[in-house]
């Protein structure tokens, strides 16, 4: 059921052939447009091309979609919407090189989850500086890669500027199993990914610590409340935070162990500190680096964050895990209802 | 550190035997209070008095603290408050044979969750119809019993009718793993027990069928939209619905195998029939009942419950699962943002 709208996109580049990117352009392909992933990586591209396959970030799974494939991001010039997913501190330098290479004038729709570092913009503030022209967009929501590329049912959040090309986007890529909800609330639909991170790594490590059920679902729902306080102060509307990409996204990074921030928080909760597991030279989930970029941002909005700022303690300062759990789950009785 | 309005309710009378009955016993002795235990059966009396155990319900915990045990209704006449931890059904039955017993004048704190079936009627509306005297509470939050019997903390929301009745009352049952946060809002404190057993039940038939995180996680947002809307219909304030009896509750019990209703819920995703489960002698899961009735308010309000009416067909009349399934993933593509 090709809509005007949907065909209006009809031709997707995505960029980044990582799981998320791949899983994407899978699930496009499968809604009927015609997609171009874009890897930086040659043997990657071959193998895709070759082998149907990308066993790197997608093990086990079969491409049965036609893709093309290239390692040119001037091939994203005839695209009528890119979707971004490279790392989230790469954006800026990944659309300076677009925009040189393909003059940005089509939606672009970010899909990668964070804020800046050292400017603690929203990735649609970096999007608006670099490429003027270019439309933001952001697709957010519950959505685990492999339950992507698997087909399994997924709905997203697909955030646009306009209503038209909101709508437009989710038509063109809604798929059976994939199921896009249009909304005009760019900055709201990119704060539960901004956040969700650094309250899974809590999460995990009240898990870690052997606290219970209960004491993991409180601290959810205390997470959800920080979130909130920070959309509220950067004009996010409400029902964003209570959609998809927002309570829908932190519910599955707080709850699941495929989540790499939830398992890091794993980690720091059976005590391992987070110095030694720098040292050993594994990489750091992204909740890490993002708890004491989303504190700094909660200052400058008078905003008190304070599960962030406990995460930000633990990765930073080695803060005690016995100290973190005290902070995190034992605030001075006061309550639920704010001061009027 | 007992305050004066803690003191204001030094005598706590706990009814109900069960596991959460006993659990909450157990918690309110560890925060300093003189704990009587009410228990119908005199063999559970008789076992939790001279082994200091309640193998039934709660297997495996030894009570260290100091309680009273009675089968007589009428020591609730010595309370300052009374927890009432039976089943939601027989909440009318029970009150009004206190009511005779025991003339009740001191404030009640109903901890089962659910809607009065036939009348619609929250727990709180029927305390007032049957013992206009007593104010009426609400204790609610993500907390399993065992997790509060094994002291793991636990945060919850305790609601009543005024201010100063919710703070003494949190105050007199904070334990250092057991946090009461204080509220006035009483209708909003039960809608997420009255609905989450239901939501429940959706969520753990997309687990059984295997449908992957994301699915579940969608699910839940969705189920919080559906808990919002009649909450709202209802006048519950916003923040009660984001906080621990809300939004806390719904994540405890949407994820969970400790969960009874979720594990029925995970039988019916497995393709296994409501009639089968009920024809094989096993007692339903609480939200298998009270989906109907969360229907049928949803009816006298005006507010529309999709995924309750999937669940309460499940129940009543066999709906196959794989219908079931599409109805509750593939709804229509609509905004996220509500009409205006």
């Amino acid at each position: 059921m090709p809509t005007a709208s949907a065909q209006r996109f009809q031709k997707i580049v995505v960029i980044g052939g990582g799981a998320w990117g791949t899983a994407l352009a899978l699930t496009a392909a499968r809604a009927g447009r015609s997609v171009t992933l874009w890897a930086r990586d040659q043997s990657l591209i071959t193998e895709m091309r070759s082998r149907n396959q990308n066993s790197r970030y997608l093990p086990g799974i079969t491409f049965d979609e036609d893709l093309t494939f290239t390692d040119r991001l001037s091939d994203c010039s005839k695209a009528d919407a890119i979707l971004l997913v490279t790392p989230a501190q790469t954006t800026r330098d990944i659309l300076r090189v677009l925009q040189n290479e393909a003059k940005l004038t089509v939606p672009v729709v970010l899909c990668a989850k964070g804020i800046e570092r050292g400017t603690g913009q929203m990735l649609s503030e970096v999007l608006k500086e670099e490429a003027r022209q270019a439309e933001a967009a952001v697709l957010s929501g519950p959505s685990f890669a492999d339950d992507v590329a698997r087909g399994l049912p997924t709905a997203v959040t697909i955030a646009a500027e306009t209503d038209a090309t909101a709508q437009g986007l989710s038509q063109a890529l809604a798929a059976p199993a994939f199921r896009p909800y249009a909304s005009t609330d760019v900055i709201g639909a990119q704060i539960g990914g901004a956040l969700k991170n650094v309250l899974a790594i809590a999460c995990g490590a009240v898990v870690g610590r052997k606290l219970g059920a209960s004491a993991q679902a409180a601290l959810t729902a205390r997470g959800f409340a920080e979130l909130t306080r920070l959309a509220q102060a950067l004009g996010a509307r409400h029902e964003t935070l209570t959609g998809l990409s927002g309570l829908g996204d932190l519910v599955l990074t707080c709850s699941s162990t495929q989540s790499r921030n939830f398992s890091f928080g794993l980690k720091l909760g059976k005590g391992l500190l987070a110095s030694d597991l720098k040292a050993s030279g594994g990489k750091l989930a992204e909740g890490a680096h993002s708890a004491r970029i989303a504190v700094t941002l909660g200052d400058r909005l008078n905003v008190d964050l304070p599960i962030c700022k406990i995460v930000a303690r633990m990765v930073e300062e080695d803060l005690p895990i016995e100290e973190a759990i005290t902070a995190l789950m034992t605030r001075p009785l006061k309550s639920e209802t704010p001061p009027a």
